[in-house]
């Protein structure tokens, strides 16, 4: 039984309803820029703390006790049911995520499974369960997957990558491989997304990061049909759904008839032109520059405010950054983030933090 | 006296006019792509080859002869004028440019000189006296600059960055030392495109490369007045002049008012949008994914006529890539597409080359 939920502007906000205050939640909330997130990541690597329920139910709940945020997001990551598939996945600390041997050939996408998600990754239910019991309604959980096209650009390049170049030349010389690829992740997310849902959360997110590096055409034609499918198949549940794109700003149009509840946008386009372009009804999230955060409380606060107009009156707006919070983020700063978004501009602001 | 031209087309496009077919140039049409290119390298270090009149002509000849490109580009870097600022500057063959000792300070800042153009750069304009000669009238040459803010980000980051989070966290922290900078980097800048326009250049493009890492209010404060200055100081001389910015979509309308004859965008936006958005009277240079040429020959094809049809009709259109073109690109797609531009879609096809 779930418990009934003590917070829900999110959810509300979400769905496009008007809300008392803005709902804030910030990617990467459980993250390297908090000294309690490292201290539990000691324990274990980043995969580790993945697959333990009880520690990734720690790190969930961090932001929830630390920052007072209005939504959780599950502490995972969005290569999981990458490795579920099939792929021998590594993380080091430095160059982070990587797939020693990356999809190449039509011959590698044969390979691939779609995996069941109970046996491959039931370790995300139990953390979706455990954190469900820790959170006793205090705030929604926001569960989230990789979308397809961002997902196969981690695949095909093996690695982070800057200008996308291999899984952009798949689609320029094997456009079919591509198609194959993209749909075999599809029907995996599919399943993972409904363990999620299965298991608990209140909400959604997928992640189409690396989907602003294509053109709109490309847009279209290689991320867009896959996303509406997901969101197409997960439209029973009725539970709200996120898209984010990281530099959509040409594509927006398109991300709405994805179908999701939200549009969550990065920091690149104003909020007041995201609102004209956005029919009323889908809801709004971001946007603002994560770098903010490493600045002056004074330029925070102005930045905050100048979002918080730009969206006022527009019912469905959740806050959040336009990309993940920085590991070099001062926690007091995100603390004052918050404080400023849910109480307004004359909370008490932290001490000048020197620079990084 | 500069020789008259016998290929004009690009100059007259970057005008507006109307013109038989769109010209073509490739941003890094002389590079590390080219086994030429890679046979004058082997002589010196990068910085050599820029400091080297003779071979810096070399190198810019090398796309007229083996491409018939419809512009000839300066070979040089943009942090040329920096270096001659007084800050050392490294280029290693993994990390690209790094700046030892970054800006980081007021202080630093301070300590910055506005060169004399000729007395520390002067071989930039024998350059370019020398490609002159070379051309003897061919095709128009033409010159180009950093943008300040582009310039800054290098030498504040130190190298290249992923997420321009130290300029940024001085432009969030310290305003005012950023603006002192940009304002010393923009009197460069004029006196150095000075020193190329009194040297013979037809056309000058500024490089505003990273201001698409900026919000919209960002970009208006931090990185449009300053390139709005630089043209503003060159009017005089009534060259033609084309703004470069990667990731504009969010900017389009702002990069217009800093009153360049040309916009150039990358392959983010579709050209059909940009040419509803951008006054009749302002060019439009633009925006093939550089990936698209590590493809297959036919999608290539279908790339260019896509391209080539969205801007049909428009008078002034200059038809380049959206970005530079990668090291990995076969010198056989590189004609192709040249021959595509220029006789259409008919010409031959090359052998298709394997995946790299």
């Amino acid at each position: 039984m779930t418990p009934a939920l003590k917070n829900d502007l999110f959810l509300r906000a979400c769905r496009g309803e008007k809300t008392e205050r803005p709902p804030i939640w910030i990617m990467r909330q459980a993250g390297r820029y908090m000294p309690e997130y490292q201290e539990i990541r000691k324990k274990t690597s980043f995969l580790g703390l993945c697959k333990t329920p009880d520690l990734a139910a720690q790190a969930t709940m961090l932001p929830i006790d630390i920052l007072g945020v209005d939504a959780a997001i599950l502490f995972s990551d969005i290569l999981i049911p990458v490795e579920a598939m099939g792929m021998e996945l590594e993380f080091s600390e430095h160059k982070g995520p990587s797939f020693p041997q990356p999809v190449q050939s039509r011959m590698d996408v044969d390979r691939l499974l779609v995996p069941d998600p109970i046996t491959h990754t039931g370790f995300v239910a139990e953390a979706i369960r455990e954190i469900t019991r820790r959170l006793s309604g205090r705030v929604p959980l926001i569960g989230f997957s990789g979308a397809p096209f961002t997902l196969a650009t981690y695949m095909v390049e093996g690695e982070i990558s800057k200008d996308f170049s291999r899984v952009k030349q798949m689609m320029f010389s094997e456009p079919e491989t591509l198609h194959i690829l993209l749909d075999r992740i599809t029907e995996t997310v599919i399943r993972y997304l409904e363990m999620q849902i299965e298991a608990g959360i209140n909400a959604y997110q997928i992640f189409d990061t690396w989907a602003g590096s294509l053109s709109p055409v490309h847009y279209q034609s290689f991320a867009l049909p896959y996303v509406r499918r997901i969101v197409d198949s997960l439209k029973r549940y009725g539970i709200p759904s996120i898209l984010y794109v990281n530099g959509s700003c040409a594509l927006l149009e398109d991300m709405v008839t994805a179908g999701t509840n939200v549009v969550s946008v990065d920091w690149r386009m104003s909020l007041s032109s995201v609102r004209e372009r956005v029919p009323s009804g889908v809801a709004i999230q971001g946007n603002l520059d994560p770098v903010s955060l490493l600045g002056a409380p004074e330029i925070l606060r102005e930045e905050t405010r100048r979002i918080l107009d730009e969206m006022k009156g527009r019912p469905g707006y959740v806050f959040n950054l336009g990309h993940g919070i920085l590991p070099s983020t001062p926690v007091a700063m995100a603390q004052y983030l918050v404080s400023l978004v849910q109480k307004g501009p004359d909370v008490p602001m932290p001490q000048r933090v020197g620079r990084v």
